[in-house]
């Protein structure tokens, strides 16, 4: 089977707004074994999305498109999938009715529903309403042509619950067979020496495939099976995950999941042991990842943000005369800043971040050299790290990382790193 | 002038990467007034590339790709734009010695220069280089058939740097006039309300435009003049400005910022005055944001991450009892730990954040019920937020967001907000 999504929404053409949704509907397709050949973005203008419907409609079984179903005067999507399949809009009564109790209910605005409001009600003849619970605008699916149709609004905090929950079902009840995948997660490696050394094994794979990506930082090495049952398509990969593991040994930390952010907090949380942090040059980057998680107060006992020396020395009591001796951004305040900030916070793990992010220079170390640091009661490992990224974004991020790997490899028994401090 | 993008990988089509070339190489474009009707995503196919390109030919006078340039067997994109354009490959002489140096000066990886890193230095014959200082694949620019074709590598850290260094000076050389535009920016107002306020004028405008959207829980305004210079075009906006700005009064807060975040840190550098945070739900994500600003060390003296109760008492001293009576999601809360945070650094404003970020509730608030407090030497000002958003991210972007909508007001002599509490 295959879908083409057809992307709807000036702002997209005009760079305002990144293509998200795209990537979350595609993601939903693969998952069903769905085949992606063309994506196409259009903007508000009925004439080019109708072209746009009418090729995807001679080489797609499904079209999805996402945007252009609220209630302004450029939300045109429905009109124009309507010329494009020969059908004429309807006001839903249905629909109607709910969006004028949400009104009442949540009243977003102090104005009473305006009249452009209805207009994200109208709805192809024939088309089945899909009830936007995060928003106001419904999507709605028809079959016209042997084609399957599905539109999903725009914003993605609405058209990703909105497939997760409307579209999903209708994909389930299409697919016959599984397209089962797990993506394995690497800490401490490259993409391009990771394809190298995987690249004949890939070559020789056709059922199931393998392919590697880099993403936030990390690699990934996405395995993917076809197969009559999941069953069937588990048994297939299982040897292909245990050879790419192999290879890797302890650069592979995880499988299945978000990011080490998120593994390692799962991790601390199933493991009931608590970390507090003192960040300087990530200022607060690696607590806010942590409490992305809901539930991470299990883990989290708390952090402090040490951005200047005056706090380091405020806030968890590193000597000003270490500090100006050594530098902040030394091996010995990394030290400090995990040992003092566990005791303050009582604490299992205690974790420090110093360096220097940039683009400014401290006129002694090179921009992007970090010192991340980890105490538990007994020690503390330091990781001096510097790191060749261009910029400050990225920078901070693999401190954070470096942190997160040194406590994910401390609660799995693997090596933490280069070099260990006693207290 | 017309331009197609082309945007090349696999990945994007599996939608495990989100397209965030295709924004920038369209806010680019938009910057030169240059129009983009279409854009296109397809994988790492020859066949589909070609069809791509031979599509964009005949309806765009520049052709910019993204992705599939690098060093593995899937990088096919300037194998299939010499096909569409009937040129050949070459090896070029110049990037291979370049490659060749950076190789041995960055050490990316354990390995020597692998072989399949000189495909990326096969340009089409006849094309100039596009050297990549922040990767290793270059790109390439070629004019055939009228078309100006100019080539950039996928990953966002190489293409947005190529973008400005590489691609800027090619547009601005084919330009003649200018686009130029503001964004105003809006906090504390809904899109559809905006959009609903401003339709009758957005309506009765030609040059400039008026293009309002929403953008990471903030309102925009974007206004676009075209005009022989950048003077003109300058005078035709000034009036269009300042009527929106009237028309929204204090719920505008700034121009030409990148976010209400970035805009309040720049501000309090500006002004020399310093704030420390002490965060609940929000667990560093204030103070990550104002460290996102290089230069952030003058404004920031620092903030501690209370994400217990234990820590609210352990590293600012609010009373167990206190927590205990009142809640730690509540007003005589969020009062102290801005006015703890702001005496434990010694800075000038304080700012405390509490509240529910969710998915769980604690029995007692609604989920998105959040306390925002600042303090100065003399006052707190306490928000009592209940955001109806429907996920954890959100809350607590929009916690922060008031946070700093009570600092920009307060350094810009606005109202701060509802509630005023004297210590």
């Amino acid at each position: 089977m295959k879908a083409e999504i057809v992307s709807v929404g000036t702002e997209l053409l005009l760079g305002t707004t990144i293509n998200t949704d795209a990537a979350a509907v595609a993601l939903l397709l693969s998952e069903y074994g769905i085949n992606v050949y063309w994506q196409t973005v259009v903007g508000d203008n009925p004439g080019r999305v109708v072209e746009a419907v009418q090729r995807a409609k001679g080489r797609a079984d499904i079209i999805i498109t996402t945007g252009g179903l609220g209630p302004t005067c450029d939300d045109l999507t429905k009109n124009a999938l309507a010329e494009a399949f020969g059908l004429e809009l309807e006001l839903n009564k249905g629909e109607e009715e709910w969006l004028r109790n949400l009104w009442r209910e949540r009243r977003y605005t102090s104005l009473d529903l305006t009249p452009n409001n209805l207009q994200q009600v109208m709805l192809p003849a024939g088309s089945t309403p899909l009830r936007n619970d995060w928003g106001t605008a419904p999507g709605c699916t028809f079959k016209a042509g042997g084609v399957l149709v599905i539109m999903l609004p725009g914003p993605p905090r609405e058209c990703g619950p909105m497939l997760e929950h409307r579209v999903r079902p209708i994909l389930a009840a299409l697919s016959d067979g599984v397209i089962a995948s797990h993506t394995i997660h690497f800490f401490g490696i490259g993409e391009s020496e990771m394809e190298y050394r995987l690249r004949d094994y890939m070559n020789s794979l056709s059922n199931p495939t393998l392919a590697p990506y880099a993403k936030h930082g990390e690699c990934l090495v996405r395995v993917t099976a076809s197969a009559a049952t999941r069953a069937l398509a588990e048994e297939m990969m299982a040897p292909v995950i245990e050879r790419v593991k192999a290879e890797f040994g302890e650069l592979a930390y995880g499988m299945d999941t978000a990011n080490l952010a998120e593994f390692t907090t799962r991790l601390l949380i199933e493991r009931g042991v608590t970390v507090a942090a003192a960040e300087s040059c990530t200022g607060g980057e690696l607590t806010k990842a942590i409490t992305d998680i809901p539930g991470a107060s299990a883990a989290l006992k708390g952090g402090v943000v040490v951005y200047t020396n005056e706090a380091k020395t405020r806030l968890l009591g590193v000597p000003a005369g270490l500090i100006e001796e050594k530098g902040a951004v030394s091996h010995e305040v990394a030290v400090e800043l995990a040992r003092r900030v566990r005791e303050a916070l009582g604490s299992d793990f205690g974790v420090g971040i110093t360096g220097l992010a940039g683009p400014d220079g401290d006129g002694v170390h090179e921009v992007g050299t970090v010192f991340v640091s980890l105490a538990d009661a007994e020690r503390v490992w330091v990781r001096e790290k510097h790191i060749t990224a261009r910029d400050r974004e990225q920078v901070r991020l693999y401190a954070c990382q470096n942190a997160f790997d040194m406590l994910r490899r401390r609660l799995t028994g693997c090596t933490v790193d280069e070099i260990r401090v006693d207290p």
